[in-house]
């Protein structure tokens, strides 16, 4: 009977259901035997415990490791320790390798060294390195000295590359063959290796120097007769990675040419490791993930059992900043108290020429900010960007300037103060979108990231230019 | 020689360099011919010209089908139109498919049926009845005619699946074969076939009836010896999507068990279609873009070389729903004019208190909307993270509520001023906590997308409530 997705999802939810219970009923029964201990029913419910237990442990055992990962994920930090003391010691490292970043770290905090090397020693050597910034240093130096010499070297070759390019993202597992060699040859080898590294839709051709020739489909095996040489059948012209190409980039490629793999060289034209579908899927998916925290602020993702004072200090760096920013809006209206004295319907009217800026003003952002993403946005293309935000953002001012007037002259029915408000939601509005281009394009050409600051800058500046113009005409224009 | 990326990028913007410089040129030799047009030099100038068309359509046969979307996509609507022009009839459909929606729709508009219907013939039914929906009714109806029996059938049954569906998403091109026959044969029958559809890292397993009975992995007929019976080497417990699954579910499980590709069956359990992880992986990138510019409620993707009121139309809706909020919010602030006139100083102060709530409800709203994503919110874990945000406000607000507190007494030095801020940070924080949970989550209930709605409603109640809390507060206690 084929596996069912729909069922699976909701018997996971039941899964993690039923272990809660169980551990509960477990709670009851060894708080009870505390309490009445008569040695008779005392040793009949530990072996009730001990029955569950052992089924609890069988569930465990055949849910995949990333299911495992999503069980531990849902419980409250002491279950969670309990039920991870129940998964089987050779399926721990691949269960780690899917937990999310919180609580990895607080999984290996609970775990000895030895049983931390115990579980690595499953894996292959690029995902030993993607745990070790996690671990302790004497713990790092222990187990690459358990490792044998072919994988503590492949471990340090992945940790020389720095985080973002491809070395980074990239495994040892593959197969590679002489391009002398025909079909028969080939597939004779991978019987005799009698398996095939996952996700390996190619193999790579390489000469005695390790140079990479070209690359050879596992789908050319099965089309064409044994006896045709591989370099008849072999790919030339593969797409090729370099150790130190940008991860984003692989990304792009592999969008956009829907590759499944494909070889990693260094320098020299040297194959030196294969870059993955998955991997690069965990890299958007990481990205993705950090963008959406980032945007608001939160440096990190948050283990939702984890204790109260981490998260909000996750949450400080950025109130902090709007906080410096909301005193600066704070103090220059502070500057025209006089003028709101005198003229009280400013005080009501002024959020909504700050507000209405900071709207269009992250549209932009947002469309700069997916043109760089997308490399749509070239130095050809600036001024014409620039001018169409200035068109629409003159369209737009037309448009809700004389909307925001009308509601300002409904209420006071003074034309000169509805005049002033539509000519300051103009302006701000025509600065909003220059900001909005420039704010995102300057921190991406300083080499950071549009995304984690563009939207904090530009509200503050929209806000603060919003009190300002407004202000500041109302003062100039219609106090005399 | 190796392909290489890096270069390749850089190439592609050389490319699109030359494909205007060419047509500059051209745009020149005919404007000068126009106006001095003595026979021989124009003559002369006509063969040129000619030469530089035949280059760069040389130039524009080499590129992959992405590569020519992205330099479509990256020239002015004159330009765009003139080197559409040049595409190859046969290559046409699979550039269509890559461009974005709003440049598809601008050459799918200057194009005539006839060719409109030329380019679809070069595409398999999934691909055509993704285009359908740009097309104009009666092109569809004459495109429809056009195609073979089987072709049709596929594209009618791709387009009964409403989109966010996994049937909408599915592919026809696959290799079925049966359980009773052995390796050898299965081998025989690809070589005949002489080629395998893309990303087929697996055949399927059907019975007379067409039902799915489990999936055959071509790396199991590389490493198995010929003479092995398919029933002894297929996967009897495949993952298995139904055509009615949400897409969602496909793309956690594509994420989680690092799938390739899955069948895809109808409720009787047979073989219907094929999902493969690069209609998966447009899937999330499409839905992440959609995502992007719906938080800042822009409705569609907008082609930078678009009209500019198509551009500014596409940003009404939230900059009209965000304007009412603004008002509202003015409104609130009208009420207390009296409160503004003798003490002027809450003028000052009263957009920190809304900022701040707002902020601290934005990181909320980002972490429920991520939680609901990642399928981690279920209600046994709603009150667990309700009373962790609240805690979190009630931190946030003794610090956060101070520091403001101490700001307002440095700049105004009245205690209870200082007091009546400290007091209305702390009550808005805790209010945008709670509104920060139950926005997205009421929106997810009610069946409606989070990310949609929420920051925009979240502010709208952080911004009044701050105004009213603040300002309430500041009448009952400061005026007496």
């Amino acid at each position: 009977m084929p596996y069912d997705q729909t069922k699976h999802e909701s018997s996971l939810q039941a899964t993690l259901a039923q272990i809660v219970g169980l551990l509960d009923k477990q709670e009851l029964v060894s708080s009870v035997s505390l309490k009445q201990s008569p040695q008779k029913q005392d040793l009949v419910q530990t072996i009730v415990a001990k029955q569950q237990l052992v089924e609890l442990q069988k569930r465990l055992d055949q849910l995949h490791p990333a299911d495992l990962a999503f069980v531990l994920e849902g419980l409250p930090l002491d279950r969670r320790e309990r039920v991870w003391g129940l998964v089987r010691a050779d399926r721990r490292g691949a269960v780690l390798l899917e937990l999310s970043d919180a609580v990895r770290d607080h999984l290996l905090g609970e775990m000895k060294e030895n049983e931390i090397i115990g579980a690595a020693e499953h894996l292959d050597s690029d995902e030993i390195a993607y745990l070790l910034p996690s671990l302790p240093k004497d713990t790092v130096m222990r187990l690459l000295s358990a490792l044998d010499r072919e994988d503590r070297t492949q471990v340090q070759t992945a940790l020389t590359f720095p985080p973002g390019t491809v070395g980074s993202l990239m495994g040892f597992d593959m197969v590679t063959v002489r391009e002398e060699v025909d079909v028969e040859v080939v597939l004779r080898y991978l019987r005799k290796l009698g398996g095939l590294p996952d996700r390996a839709d190619q193999l790579f051709i390489v000469d005695r120097a390790g140079t990479l020739k070209g690359v050879l489909p596992t789908k050319a095996l099965l089309i064409h007769s044994p006896d045709v040489p591989v370099a008849e059948v072999m790919n030339r012209e593969p797409i090729v990675f370099h150790t130190d190409d940008p991860a984003r980039e692989a990304v792009l490629a592999f969008e956009r040419y829907d590759l499944i793999s494909a070889p990693v060289v260094n320098l020299h034209q040297q194959l030196v490791g294969i870059i993955t579908i998955d991997a690069v899927m965990d890299f958007i998916n990481e990205a993705a993930q950090r963008e959406q925290l980032k945007k608001v602020g939160l440096k990190e993702e948050e283990d939702i059992f984890a204790p109260l004072w981490k998260s909000a200090k996750n949450r400080w760096a950025w109130l902090a900043t709007n906080l410096v920013t909301a005193f600066i809006a704070s103090r220059i209206i502070g500057v025209f108290e006089g003028t709101i004295e005198k003229l009280v319907a400013v005080a009501a009217l002024m959020p909504i020429v700050a507000s209405i800026a900071g709207n269009t003003g992250n549209q932009t952002v947002a469309l700069v900010i997916r043109g760089l993403a997308l490399d749509q946005i070239n130095p050809s293309k600036m001024h014409r960007l620039l001018f169409k935000e200035i068109g629409i953002s003159f369209m737009n001012g037309a448009v809700w300037g004389s909307i925001v007037g009308l509601f300002a002259f409904v209420f006071y029915a003074q034309l000169p103060l509805a005049l002033v408000m539509a000519g300051a939601v103009m302006l701000n509005l025509l600065i909003a979108s220059l900001v909005g281009v420039f704010i995102p394009l300057t921190l991406h050409k300083l080499g950071r990231d549009p995304v984690l600051g563009s939207s904090v800058m530009l509200t503050a500046v929209t806000d603060s230019m919003g009190f300002f113009i407004f202000l500041g005409l109302a003062t100039v224009l219609l106090l005399q």
